[in-house]
């Protein structure tokens, strides 16, 4: 990977967007935020509901789950509304079911048996990687929920493993003459729609995978690229966990770690 | 009316809550605001697509339309998401109507041939008057757009036949030793849960009605105070045509007039 | 308003259609009859069912709900079955909300504890004013309904407020030369597709209103035509209060009022 | 069969229920008709288009379909809105495609090329037998349908192969030392509901058969119960095409041959 | 009926096409069989619940269903996925409510109280003939799910009233001179868009019928020709009552008369 | 990886469950198979249509899509059908979003353009491992359509990148005392419930990756566990692209290199 290389917006291979993420935004939900990462924009909140599915029941385990939507003019186009539509579509599903998985991979369930915590994640606007800005943000505004919850006594000792945060890295086309290709960190939409491999990470504060979803859309990649993608992925996650440690600080009570 | 009653906020019965409005907010859509008034969020964008619906092809005139949505936690309790159940609600359906309807009447369709204008009127917050939120700041993310539209030359003279705004009034239920009830501006979600009437009303800069919708959800109502209920919103909407013009100071063209 | 005006159908501009309201004309429900007006035809069934929403459980209050559809060639061109379609229309949705509404507005709830009546508005052909009838005709077959439920020794006194009943009033266009819009009663089809601004009220025979629904398709109006469109409507309403009470001549038990 | 049996409303084992048939009941279609047969009510408008499904286009045909519903209280207790829930049961699917099938079988499509007529059959009041019904009436709506379109010159010579019409017959449940169960005509809900077999036929006036459905729902029949079922749907058959007759008596042109 | 006629595949017009039936071809359903007619395929599970429909319970009676698809490359053209589409075609619901009576017309459902059995039917190629294959088919499928029903001590006596099949018949179109129509036992998917009658026949091993369907889509037929159509049927049906007792052979408890 | 690890069938923790694939079973698709691991078959077929999704009109292109099912019975328990339901799972779009993309990752699209190849997979018994199957079983009803296709000179030279297979792989929970937890191939359905995390892996004959889809469903993996698990990938996709080529064997044309 050549260190001089330059992306349209100034950064290097390995910079993430700009984040940003403002906390309590709204008032009827446990938990929320507005998480900016560039240009892309989630309005993510956690609400609490004293339930939890039926397979659950009686387990003492709590359950975290997530809902996913775009809404209209999110994106370049107008895209038409998925409940007019009557239906939503797979992206959306498939986005949510991995939100949710990710979630649960930062807590312990046993901490908050019988409440199940259930995340909106609504873009605002999309600028590419809207997934990893919910799982990202997702935790923060999970974190602010849970807060309320231990407030109000319902959690048991620290229902956090870590913090989880997510990323995605791709392969940019191979520039002629050049070996391998190059991992970006943190596509924008214009490099999306280019790159050849486009990996989602989840990672946790510890160093370990929840998820890792890899996909050649053109030119199947090497064991060595893969290497080189988790390795560009753990720079950027280091960064993020950061940014939501700072987003939470002074926000949590003392037997939270994260 | 006692001037002397004062609500749960301190505000005097003919008083509007604060209003806020936020221009150009992202960045896809031709023209978007947040909208603010007092807990209330409703966070629009309006779209530009040079097509109209077929039954006014070849007319010489464009159309504006409103879609209309709530996030899950914009509610004291999560509501499930439309999308989700597969089908909009006759709520949400009856106020995209509305809202439509009410900024159509705010232009002159003549001047946008061949344009549909869409806007999208997603409630982040609710607490109560949506509709009416959704009206009035739909008429600046549209105003906004038409700026767009007019820059690149799509735009005959002025589109527009004044402001449009809209404000909810209700009736309180009547106090013991009362002969009438009281109007009261702008309700909120508990004064909205426990009125007796209320009534939305659309008007234009011009002075003129373009929607008058009053429903008697306890203790139907005369002409007296029907009367009482529009004098009470002649003096909301008057702040909020002020609030439209200054949040779209400096940025319309010189030909528009509102 | 001038006394000379007169429509294509002959009729002063204050004129209903001629009413004509069968009752009982079907044999499984609690209450039915066939309303035309003109040449809009809707027959409606009212059906009782002995539980309420789980809102209303043990509140000591009944439930007035209504539903309505068109036959598919109620219309001049044929229209797609929404049973086929698989959805009912923001129309259809919105139309039932108001006929509910209105129908609640006519009872004291507390006299029917723990039933539901249900109102079916089924349009066998639409001349406009499609709504109205749905609401006038539904306090008839309401009124037959709850005379069932009287004679089960299910009601407590009078149940009603008085008549509910309903009607449109239109602002034709402007005449060149004249000051104002003229306030035309009843429109039909033609009449509805032309005019300036369409009002429809639901009056109680008290002399209060129980929804006022004003609409500008084009042209905003004035206070001054408010107050000759609810003028208008009065007359219309005062009739309307007297078919639906002679077609219950002799029908309800004495206790009742209307 | 014993020919003293009778049934619970006085009618001998082989009596159809009184018919009566009023024709042109609404203005905008162009064919219409109530039709009742005992307590059941059916609603059917005929409907005129300038076109056909894709596989009929360029070839010198026209066609005709059906499409059925049932009010929500044509039944006994309220049945659900399908346009409500979203979908058409199967029941109603399997009878509008029974409808269509049927009376396509009375016409010679050649007749009227490039056409489609569509039958809509609405129960308004369902004391069995709708299906058959919905037939016989749907002809005579049919019947009224082709005129129109005669009258505008768009019907080649007779569209008619004759008349056609649906009848229900019965095996009533073994009477206890009888060697064979009794065809009962025309059953109404009380005997469809206790009936062992039903058989629906659909015959034209020249003593053909178009459908024949039979069904077991207790005790598979025989193929002498069989013929003595066809026996009896003949005698019900031939009073229909009577009734079809009279009700059209001097309202087709001379070139249509019923 | 000439005894010299050959069919484009070389059978007399009274020939079945080859039958095929593999018992237990999966592992988690109680009953299974891969069923082939020609080149008809349907594969089969039948599923037993420890419960019945509301109407059912307490009754004493158990319940059989059944369920029907096609998979999307069963037809000459790939015909768009029902579950894609969102709903179930007219088509499938009539079949799967056809097979579901005609199993239920197999057995005696007191045998099994409390206990639902339902058979999936879902064609994997299809050459016409696919609902009645799922009936012949079906039976073994619910032979081999009550003989488990059997071993766990869940069914009383013999739950069987006899073999139940269904075979289809046509008419084929008239040969210029010939006085009437010839039946064609088992039609294909060339001689089924050919034929001018449709006759689907269910019948027991008794000799009595389930159901009849007959539908003539060109020509009405008489009575001697259902005459002839019926004995036809009773010809395939033997056989196929051969091939469900040889498939069944050495698997089912002695108490089960078939 | 203790290499004396048993698994309850048997097999040693990196051994396949037998792999049997029958090419051709049905007659109108133009590639089809079953596909057979262990108890897990599913029914593939793949259909080939003159056409291609707008976005790729007149771009030199073809293209592969994938449609998913499981037959209701496929499962321990029977599931309700899709169809029924009216919308297919988030599973269910998951997985036929990755078949799609994996199979395009086999294939050179500008070897056949202007032509869509859809892969219908429809699970007729599941026993874990379906999506894996719906891939590898999918490779070779795509080559046999392509063959056909190369049949008709509408292939230019060789379609192919090499053979696609895919295969999960998953993480036992942690044996007290050891230090890392154990890769295991190709789980089944008891072994994927109890997996720590399930690792899918779409991988080319070439030695590079399509897909790499890795969850933790309960504790995260480290980088050393995925490159463990990777590795147990390489080994059982080199027997699956064996059990394809001896499939394919003799059955494509020369020029297809795979």
């Amino acid at each position: 990977m050549s260190s001089d290389l330059r992306r349209s917006d100034g950064r290097a291979p390995a910079d993430l967007r700009p984040v940003k993420i403002e906390c309590d935004v709204v008032g009827w939900a446990e938990g929320s935020c507005l998480y900016t990462q560039g240009r892309t924009k989630v309005f993510i909140t956690a609400s609490i509901e004293s339930r939890v599915p039926p397979f659950l029941r009686d387990t003492g385990e709590g359950w975290v789950t997530a809902e996913y939507g775009m809404l209209p003019r999110a994106t370049k186009d107008r895209t038409p509304r998925e409940a007019a539509r009557g239906k939503q579509s797979g992206r959306t599903l498939e986005i949510q079911r991995l939100v949710g998985r990710a979630l649960r991979g930062a807590v312990n369930r046993q901490a908050f048996p019988e409440h199940t915590i259930t995340l909106d994640c609504d873009v605002l606007e999309a600028d590419a990687g809207t997934r990893c800005a919910s799982v990202t943000g997702g935790f923060v505004a999970l974190a602010l929920a849970l807060s309320k919850l231990h407030a109000a006594n319902n959690v048991r000792g620290n229902p956090f493993v870590g913090c989880v945060a997510a990323v995605s890295v791709g392969l940019a086309a191979r520039v002629p003459g050049a070996e391998v290709r190059t991992p970006i960190l943190d596509l924008d939409y214009a490099e999306d729609s280019s790159a050849d491999v486009d990996l989602n990470v989840v990672g946790t504060s510890e160093g370990r995978f929840v998820e890792v979803q890899g996909t050649a859309e053109k030119g199947a990649f090497s064991e060595e690229e893969l290497a080189a993608l988790l390795g560009s992925a753990r720079t950027g996650l280091a960064a993020l966990f950061a940014a939501q440690r700072s987003a939470l600080e002074g926000r949590l009570p003392a037997a939270f770690k994260i």
